[in-house]
C-alpha cells in the first residue's frame, strides 16, 4: 500500500482536490463547485463522496490525512470563520466535520499558507528556514515560515501582510481600511492603478480599448511588455509598491528570500527586476543583499493542491 | 553550589553586569566604562577579571553560563557588525572571545531581543508564546517572539521593526532612509517632534523656555501631564504614529501583546491610552480586540541584564 495524502483548494468559486504521494506527484485530481453547496454539511458530504471515489479509482494507496486550504481559515482551530467570499457564515468547525466523514487527521490553514508549506515540501524553498511567500492574486495573501515552521500567531491568523498600510489615507481597501498593500501589489491592484491613469493621464494606450471586463493584469503585462506607456507605468508604479511592502517585511522576519506567486508575478521579470532594483536602493543597511526575490517554484495549476498536501505531510511528519 | 549566569548590557558609554539566579534575583551587580576600551581584546581582560572579582565576592555560587545584549549583535555569528555607537569597528567576535577567557557558554544578541528575552523568562510575557516587545529609547528596538522562540531569520539580525517605514518620505532617520518607525516613536522621535512644533505652531509652551539639552521625553511627558498645549500635541501624534506601526506590526506576527518598554514608555497612561484607541479603530479586522498593549513587567533599572540573563539561561534550559 502506497501512503498518500489529500490536498484540498476551497475557493469562493471552485473546490479542487488532489491525491498526491510523498514526492509530490498529484496521482488524480478532482473538482466541485463550492457554489452548489451554500449548506456547509452537504458539501462536507458531496466532497467526502467524491475524494472516497477518487481513491477507489487507485490501486494499492492508503489515504493517511488530509490538507485544507481556505480563505479565512483558522489552523488552531480547524475552522473559516466568516468568509466573506463563501456561503458558510459564522464559524465552521470544517476540519473536524471533514475528520469525521474521512478517519484520517486533518488541517486547515488559509491558502496563502499553503502555498508557503507547498513551496518548502515541494518548491523552492525546500531546505529553507526563513522565507516569505507572497500570493499576488485577487489580494495579497502571505505565509510566513521562521525558522522552518509557518508562523500562525496567537490567533491562528498571523500572516496577513496584505493589510499592512503601505499609503497612510490611501486606497480604500476590501477590509474597509485605506491604504492596504493589497490595494495596490495584486492583480486587482494592478488593473484599479491602471483605470486611474487612464482617467488622469493623456498617454496613448491601447489599454483605453478595452471594456472593463477584459481590462485583466494579463492584459496589462502584455500590454507592458509591448512597450504600451501606461501598462508600463503601471508595471512601475506597482513594482514600487510592491518593493516599499517588502523592504518593510524584510525587517520582521529577516528571510532569506521572498517568493511571489499568483496572477501578478506572472509578469515576469517586468516586476521581478524593478522589484530587486528597489531592494538595492531601500532595503535596511543590515539587511542589503540578504534576500532573495524568487518566482515560485510551484507550478500555477497545480500549486493549491500541492501546498494543501504539503501541509498535512509536514504536520504527519513531524 | 548555587547555579548562577551573568547577564551583561553593553552600551555605547556604559557595560552592566550582573549575576542573576534562576528565579531572576540580581545577586551582584558591577560595570565598565565602555569607552575606555577602544580596543575590544582590553575590553574582554578588563571585562572578565571584574566578573571574576565580582563572582568570588559571592559564596558557593557556580557560573554556568553569559548571556550580553549589546547593539548590532548577531545571534547566530555571535558577533558585534559594524556598530555605529561602539569604537569596535568591523565584526568583533566577542562571544567567542568572552568564553575563552571564561570558560563557560556565551551568547549574545541585540538588547532588545534581550528585553524580549527578559520579558519572557521574568516579566509579563509568562507563559505567553506570542509577543513582541518594542524599546522606545533612543532609538526603537523589536524582540519578537514566535511560538516561545525568539526571531532571529536568515541573517541573525531580525526584528528592526524601528527600520519599517511609517511615513514614505517622512523624516531623515539614523539609518539614512527616510520615514523609518523609530524616527516617530521613540524618545527621540517625541523630541524632534516638539522641536519642530515649536517652530511651526503658535500656541503658548512651557518648552519654548527650555534649553535643547534639556528637552527631553521625560520633560515632555511632565509638561503634558500639566497640559501643555504642544507637549500635549506631541504626545497624541507620537501615540497615533506608534498606533500605526503597531497595527503594521500585528499582521505580521499575531502577537497576543506588545510591550511597551524604555524612555518613551514612561509616560505611562498618557500614551497607552491613545494607543490603544488607536487600535481599536484601525486595527484589521482578523486581529480586533487580540492584542495587548502593556507596559513591560520587567523594572526599567536591571531590565537590560535581566534580559541578557534569561537569553543565556532559556538556551541553557533548551
Amino acid at each position: 500500500m502506497k501512503k498518500v495524502v489529500a490536498g484540498v483548494d476551497i475557493g469562493g468559486t471552485n473546490t479542487v482536490f488532489g491525491i498526491v504521494d510523498n514526492e509530490g506527484k498529484v496521482l488524480a485530481e478532482g473538482h466541485l463547485k463550492t457554489t452548489d453547496y451554500p449548506v456547509v454539511t452537504d458539501f462536507v458530504k458531496a466532497f467526502s463522496a467524491a475524494l472516497k471515489k477518487l481513491i477507489a479509482t487507485k490501486k494499492d494507496i492508503e489515504l493517511t490525512g488530509i490538507g485544507i486550504g481556505a480563505p479565512d481559515a483558522n489552523f488552531h482551530r480547524g475552522t473559516i470563520e466568516h468568509a466573506p467570499n463563501l456561503a458558510w457564515k459564522g464559524i465552521v468547525p470544517l476540519a473536524d466535520m471533514v475528520r469525521k466523514e474521512m478517519k484520517v487527521p486533518v488541517v486547515l490553514t488559509n491558502d496563502a499558507n499553503a502555498a508557503a508549506m507547498g513551496e518548502m515540501v515541494f518548491g523552492g524553498a525546500k531546505g529553507m528556514k526563513d522565507f516569505v511567500v507572497l500570493t499576488l492574486g485577487t489580494g495579497l495573501g502571505s505565509g510566513i515560515v521562521v525558522d522552518g515552521k509557518l508562523v500562525y500567531g496567537h490567533t491562528g491568523f498571523a500572516g496577513e501582510v496584505g493589510h499592512m498600510t503601505v499609503v497612510p489615507n490611501g486606497r480604500v481597501c476590501g477590509c474597509g481600511r485605506k491604504g492596504c498593500f493589497e490595494a495596490y501589489a495584486s492583480a486587482t491592484g494592478l488593473v484599479k492603478t491602471v483605470s486611474l491613469m487612464i482617467s488622469e493621464m493623456r498617454d496613448e494606450s491601447s489599454l483605453r480599448d478595452l471594456p472593463p471586463a477584459k481590462l485583466t493584469s494579463k492584459a496589462i503585462a502584455e500590454a507592458a511588455a509591448k512597450g504600451d506607456p501606461i501598462a508600463v507605468k503601471a508595471m512601475e508604479y506597482t513594482a514600487e509598491k510592491l518593493g516599499f511592502g517588502i523592504v518593510n517585511t524584510i525587517v520582521f522576519t529577516s528571510p532569506e528570500a521572498i517568493f511571489l506567486f499568483g496572477g501578478l508575478a506572472q509578469a515576469g521579470e517586468m516586476l521581478f527586476k524593478p522589484v530587486r532594483e528597489y531592494l538595492k536602493k531601500n532595503n535596511y543597511v543590515l539587511f542589503k543583499n540578504t534576500v532573495k526575490i524568487l518566482p515560485s517554484g510551484i507550478s500555477e495549476s497545480n500549486g493549491a493542491v500541492l501546498g494543501a498536501a504539503a501541509l498535512i505531510l509536514n504536520e504527519l511528519n513531524n
